[in-house]
């Protein structure tokens, strides 16, 4: 007397998605005593109209609306979702049906959400980036070479004062850009709006000394309400980028500040504390380019994928995959990678930040390109001199790679960039 | 000439953490090579105010207000982090510093964070729940026995008329609670608006009928703005409670919108889709204990939880721990959960979902008691009969329950429920 299984039907190999559909791939690993395929029939049913037993509340029409399995190979499935099933622009939405339920089901033992197919109609739907590297570029007016920019170190305890200062002498050393770190928003040692009302301060001198723009990425981290307070803040003040940490905040949150930057011409640095915890097991979560993509949808302008080289842990080619997903507009099919045409959505910037040294640029352009951001913490701030000292390291380290001289050949007249590869060596 | 590593002085074994430290058990895996001690530097040093590198910008003063690692036992460690490290009434901020970087760091091969420590003057700066257990009680006037609710379904794919029908049928058929499933939020084939007038308009007509207090979950979950207006419109329509997705939307929207239910007197339900992502590896990421915790200072009213015994995979303990800690004002200390007074924070209901049926209700209350949801979707429309048969089947069970009578014998006399045993068996 048993109730039939409600998830059914929903493999169709020959079936020939269409343009609309939102694909997926996943890999996965069934439950003991479960094949491939009748494990994709329960994810691709739990992610779209099924459940564990058929309902009498259902029918032909919504039937029809199934998610469908068109490739498995190995343990990787492709899913093909209706377009109809989602609502326009609500990542939540999507990530509910896409990335919801179906990581917890018995019926698989691990589930990886490798990448997203996204259609225009979907793209349409969301602001995508505002600036993107081309607006970024001309805002800054560098073109040759990969930013370079820091983090105020120490990550928390600084005064706004203390703070300001460390970014004026970043910025005087030679950085492009100065972010707040991904934990310092408005603490009792360093209220938000005095930082940013002083920092901005310095920027601005720190401008007419050096010539050069100068940028300050406002880490604006909050409740959605606040978020958006803190980002016209910032804009009053004349900034012209904030910053935040896009999984922590979340989708939800991170859409209102995307709203609201459009008017305010604001740029948005995107950091992804947390994203560890989602992607890092390989078999298992979310990958982040994955991720990625979906930041590239909501539209922030560039976004932290990882160095592949500094203090933590990414796979290079990894890494790679995500640069040419998020800063390419053609994007071929490979394993893991769904091919997409991303329809004039802008690239946006690739950031390598965490462990990274002057030492390490040019091997790091090597595979990366120039359309990156530089980003040291303590290899700015941790260099013999100080500050500025570093922060010239860097920035000699991205001419450099600009001029396409060898790092140590410039280094012989560049002696803070000199010091910083004595200090750290130099990573070929 | 390398410079010193900027991990540490964090492991403080003689401390004792002061009333203030918000304090978190991780169980930690270092990188190959490093011991407990030099990883439990890292984690404590990353995720306050160190960095891999000595800097010249830090001082005694910001080396006093670094984490504590005061525990080690085995692989699992307690850090004590002053409560000037975070900003009150940011959950993103809070997340970013101990559920942040750390997860990727190289040094550890797997991080799991297991349990959070909530300080008094950190509680105070949320909201916490509205309603809570006894709140959501009297509201109900259901005191004896475990709430029942259901799911409409299937998940996506009714019109708005066949969505409030299927509610209708539920409510009158007996359940006390009715939802929208987590990705149906305002699709084409179903608008938000058009759903929750209508479906509110058929519960008033279910409890003129049945003489009974029912709740609709209307599911508001979006871009914290539409959040807000669609819980606003659930408001005029009569509604009282809200549902959200809390992770895909996130915390920054979910603070948003518990800010917003404050004056609207709206109840919330918490589902956690992608909760697997992140909770399911027992060695990496966040655990579910963690997250609920979280949810209950933001201020949720009720969280699905587990079940334990349906479609989902959940370890029994875990369930019953996760609900002790949401439910009780009291923690005890114990491995992998760290003791705490909740000083006053509502107690929040477990909604038990997910693969569950009427054979299955008196071994969950066994364990779990009589304040949880027993809420099932296809277990209520998948009975032959249809969703009002299914609904009545789920309360007789429920009300079997709150009157200690075996289930078998309270079947004998109610025939939905015999037929529910016969379909899907009894589980003991």
């Amino acid at each position: 007397m048993a109730s039939p299984s409600g998830y059914h039907g929903f493999v169709q190999l020959n079936y020939l998605p269409k343009k609309t559909d939102l694909i997926c791939e996943f890999k996965i690993e069934p439950a003991s005593g479960l094949s491939i395929r009748d494990c994709a029939e329960r994810i691709a049913g739990e992610s779209s109209v099924g459940t564990w037993t058929e309902v009498s509340t259902t029918n032909a029409r919504i039937k029809a609306m199934g998610a469908r399995v068109f490739e498995i190979k190995g343990n990787c499935i492709r899913v093909a979702y209706p377009f109809e099933l989602f609502e326009r622009g609500n990542m939540p939405q999507i990530f509910s049906s896409i990335a919801g339920n179906i990581f917890n089901m018995k019926d698989v033992k691990n589930l990886r959400l490798e990448s997203i197919r996204w259609p225009k109609e979907m793209m349409d739907s969301f602001h995508g980036p505002q600036f993107g590297i081309a607006g970024i570029r001309k805002l800054m007016n560098v073109h040759t070479r990969p930013f370079c920019g820091t983090i105020v170190k120490p990550k928390l305890g600084l005064d706004w004062k203390e703070h300001a200062k460390v970014a004026y002498d970043a910025w005087v050393g030679g950085l492009d850009f100065v972010k707040d770190d991904e934990n310092l928003t408005s603490q009792p040692f360093n209220n938000f709006y005095e930082r940013i009302e002083y920092t901005l301060k310095m920027r601005d001198k720190a401008e007419i000394e050096t010539g050069e723009k100068k940028m300050y990425f406002a880490n604006v981290t909050a409740e959605a309400n606040e978020m958006v307070k803190r980002a016209r803040f910032v804009k009053e003040c004349g900034g012209e980028y904030v910053m935040v940490d896009v999984l922590t905040a979340g989708f939800s949150g991170l859409q209102t500040l995307r709203n609201e930057t459009e008017d305010l011409k604001l740029a948005i640095h995107a950091h992804r504390a947390m994203h560890g915890a989602i992607t890092r097991n390989p078999k298992h979560g979310i990958a982040m380019l994955a991720l990625a993509e979906t930041m590239r949808m909501i539209g922030v302008d560039q976004l932290h994928i990882g160095t592949a080289v500094g203090k933590m842990l990414e796979r290079k080619p990894e890494v790679m995959e995500i640069r040419e997903e998020i800063e390419n507009s053609l994007i071929k099919n490979k394993k893991h990678v769904l091919a997409q045409d991303w329809n004039g959505v802008k690239p946006i910037l690739a950031v390598c930040s965490g462990g990274l040294h002057a030492g390490m640029v040019q091997k790091l352009a090597s595979f990366m390109g120039k359309d990156i951001v530089v980003q040291a913490g303590g290899g700015v701030h941790g260099l013999a001199g100080g500050t500025r000292a570093g922060a010239r390291a860097l920035r000699d380290a991205v001419e450099a790679v600009g001029k396409n001289i060898p790092m140590q050949t410039y280094a012989k007249t560049h002696k803070e960039l000199d010091l910083a590869l004595k200090t750290w060596g130099l990573l070929r």
